[in-house]
């Protein structure tokens, strides 16, 4: 029997799809689950892949099909699962294997794993792939972490698998240790912004303009061949088209509006305190994930206080207010989640490469789009510039917060919730204010607490003549 | 010489503070600082006080002048100044002698400490003090941590130096381990927000309607004496009026506008992320603060997009308008900042006492205010019921939320930025709309990642008829 060139251990949905993805591009794969009957299932869906799949039944047989030094794909539920996998594989291994950990990782344990591995001299990747089952299958995003050798070993197999932009791999080395799945985790808290921006846009066009599912899918399709091209809106147009096969009636209206959340949007958040980068539209769309999922609480609260949102008098905004309200929110919410990789790259050590980020976003992974490859391209300039400082984006944001002026103050009128539009406005005015209000906050803080201030007109710190309180 | 009842360590600012306030409350009190000097300095600033303080110059004389069980309070740098102190001071101590951490420690930390003290067998209680200088000199307010009988030993102590609400102690014990200081830490979350609603009321004060610091320091006052009536609305008053002796300019105007943090705003919005309760009304005001500090990045913006405040003409808005807008953007701060509590308290298995909690910030503490007694009245009835659905408080919403409406919708408009009031109308909405846009995000996520989604008619996890993508 020929050694595998790599093996893959957890055959769940992503696993199973990077597997036969693996397989697909003309690797010779192993794999094992601990449930052991599911490999058997797995190697009746892969056809005629399976001739290049080793099914093996024991860790033990695992290790003995994969070729030296070995390559392992771990592909196991975060935290505890990884854990125990890597202690039960460990003693199996030569001082030379290659443990890559590829499932939905919190990088502060990539980081700690990263450091033990260091510490035993075995070498250690984190890689986070983003692309749902889909894109595990046929091609997923993969930002990867670690040493940069031991990346350069597997690189040509995960840049086979990966998606490709304009025949360019997917697939690139970002840093250190937890770097690779701290750039996923931002991926997700962007693409959590993303959603709800067009979860409150579809708001206004449901509820403000009494747009019907399949009306809504039309504009969402429309949309899609603009500015705003990329696979959420294009999927927003499918799921708003899409039928009830039971009921007859468009699928959106049967799907209960309370919406989960895996914690990466949660991370996310956490992260830009730690390094206090702000990132409101993704708190914001974090928020309201949070929210939706008190539905009895709101639904009180729709009887006490009356239901919130209203139709809109015709006229009040049009489609192309909606749009281009949609691109600028849009573009605060990226340049937002740039600058906090910017920040936390930073703390950590890392040399994130900026632009190289944007163009393994640009397919494959969730938040794809052309607009991506324009980031790319701005970024590459100045790398730690905010991102709508860039000419492009400059002139994008100064054609379209108009709208999002306006339709922010609409949504706030006529009680159509727009948290994450809302944010993205605030941050934008902020971000253009040379004097803010913070020397309120200032004077109060020394007045109660002594903090001190520093003046316009003069260096150091300063108290004021606030008298006894 | 008489033993002391009680020592203190750390003569800081606070720890001086509150050390006269013991002894003027008529306890004996032995004090004790690192720097040894310093107690020279802090004992000639005591006046006649000092006959009921005893200075000591060296662990071992500070621990000898207690009187046994021993009570000591530390007032130290949180974090590892803490934790040397602690390890310095347990071998001279005997096994009833009590530690009590009263600095800004992290909530988790004292649970830890906590953990220490009882595997230990010693006892140890973590309590947050909030009023800055002058709340720990004349009364500050005191949200206690730990095991309740050790609370019991010195709550005649803390009560007697806290402040009173209409005679009533503002110091109450929380629960075990770190329930006081993470009470303490969402009083500091809450407490960003007030101070961030306070602030764009004064940018539309100041850049909208042209009022100068002395006006704004009128209008403050007028609220003073209204709904709003609290600390740091007195104190915005009283800071617009105030003059810089230097250029006899308003201080305000002198004041740069750069606002610090010293982490317990952002440690509030990171809790409320690991328990997933919506916090956006603070989320926006640690954002803002963090904002301010960009302040080449916000000149850069001012210069390409141009300034953001624009004035509004005559009339746009109403004073009535911006109260009104303050008093419903208050109220959905305060009701986040419970949910918060209510939340945070179940996960660790404190029953936090969700009135007394409002009591005992009714007195002492920055965020101090009458309104605070007419949350605690209705938390008497549900505790765990969000703030807005009381009476009085739905019904003070249902008067005001109009004008908070008007004013969102204005300061998108014109640019006037209003994070947090924007963050607080969108949060009310939210809670009244009974069927949301989340459905949307379900639909996304089904089809991208077989995230599965809830119908509004059946039960059970169901998947879309996407077909393949």
């Amino acid at each position: 029997m020929d050694l595998s060139e790599i093996g893959l251990i957890g055959l769940g949905t992503m696993g199973a799809a990077l597997s036969l993805n693996i397989a697909e591009k003309g690797f010779r794969i192993s794999v094992f689950n601990r449930t052991v009957s599911r490999v058997d299932g797995f190697l009746a869906e892969a056809g005629p892949l399976a001739e290049r799949i080793t099914p093996t039944r024991s860790l033990e047989d695992f290790v003995a099909s994969l070729a030296e030094p070995r390559a392992i794909i771990l592909m196991v539920p975060a935290g505890e699962a990884v854990e125990a996998q890597i202690a039960a594989l460990r003693p199996l291994l030569g001082p030379d294997d290659l443990i890559i950990d590829a499932g939905n990782a919190n990088f502060h344990d990539t980081n700690r794993r990263a450091a033990e591995a260091v510490a035993q001299g075995v070498p250690y990747l984190g890689i986070g792939v983003s692309g749902g089952e889909e894109g595990a299958r046929h091609g997923p995003s993969i930002m990867g972490g670690g040493d940069r050798a031991n990346w350069d070993r597997v690189s040509h197999i995960l840049e086979a698998i990966s998606a490709k932009y304009e025949g360019e791999p997917c697939a690139t080395w970002m840093g250190e240790g937890g770097a690779g799945h701290f750039v996923k985790t931002v991926h997700n808290g962007i693409e959590y912004a993303d959603m709800q921006l067009i979860a409150e846009t579809y708001g206004v066009l449901r509820d403000g303009m009494g747009l019907s599912a399949a009306e809504c899918g039309e504009v969402f399709g429309r949309w899609n061949d603009g500015p705003l091209r990329s696979y959420l809106v294009e999927i927003s147009a499918r799921v708003s088209a899409a039928l009830d096969p039971e009921t007859g009636s468009p699928m959106l209206d049967v799907i209960l509006d309370r919406a989960g959340q895996k914690g990466t949007g949660r991370w996310t958040v956490i992260e830009s305190q730690q390094v206090g980068a702000p990132v409101p539209v993704i708190e914001a769309a974090v928020a309201a994930r949070n929210l939706s999922a008190a539905l009895e609480t709101r639904r009180a609260g729709q009887e006490l206080f009356g239901a919130a949102p209203q139709s809109l008098p015709d006229g009040t905004l049009s489609l192309d207010d909606l749009e281009a309200a949609m691109i600028a929110g849009k573009i605060m919410c990226y340049a937002q989640g740039f600058d906090l990789l910017a920040r936390t790259g930073a703390q950590h050590g890392w040399a994130l490469p900026m632009p190289e980020i944007a163009e393994v976003w640009r397919e494959g992974c969730i938040i794809r789009s052309d607009m991506l490859n324009d980031m790319a391209a701005a970024l590459r300039g100045e790398p730690e510039r905010n991102l709508i400082f860039a000419d492009y984006f400059a002139d994008l944001v100064a054609r379209n917060h108009g709208a999002l002026r306006k339709v922010v103050s609409t949504g706030a009128l006529h009680g159509l919730p727009m948290p994450a539009l809302s944010a993205a406005l605030s941050y934008f005015d902020m971000i253009r204010t040379e004097r803010s209000t913070a020397n309120m906050l200032q004077a109060q803080r020394d007045f109660f607490g002594a903090h001190g201030f520093e003046r316009i007109d003069a260096a150091g710190a300063h108290h004021g003549p606030w008298g006894s309180s």
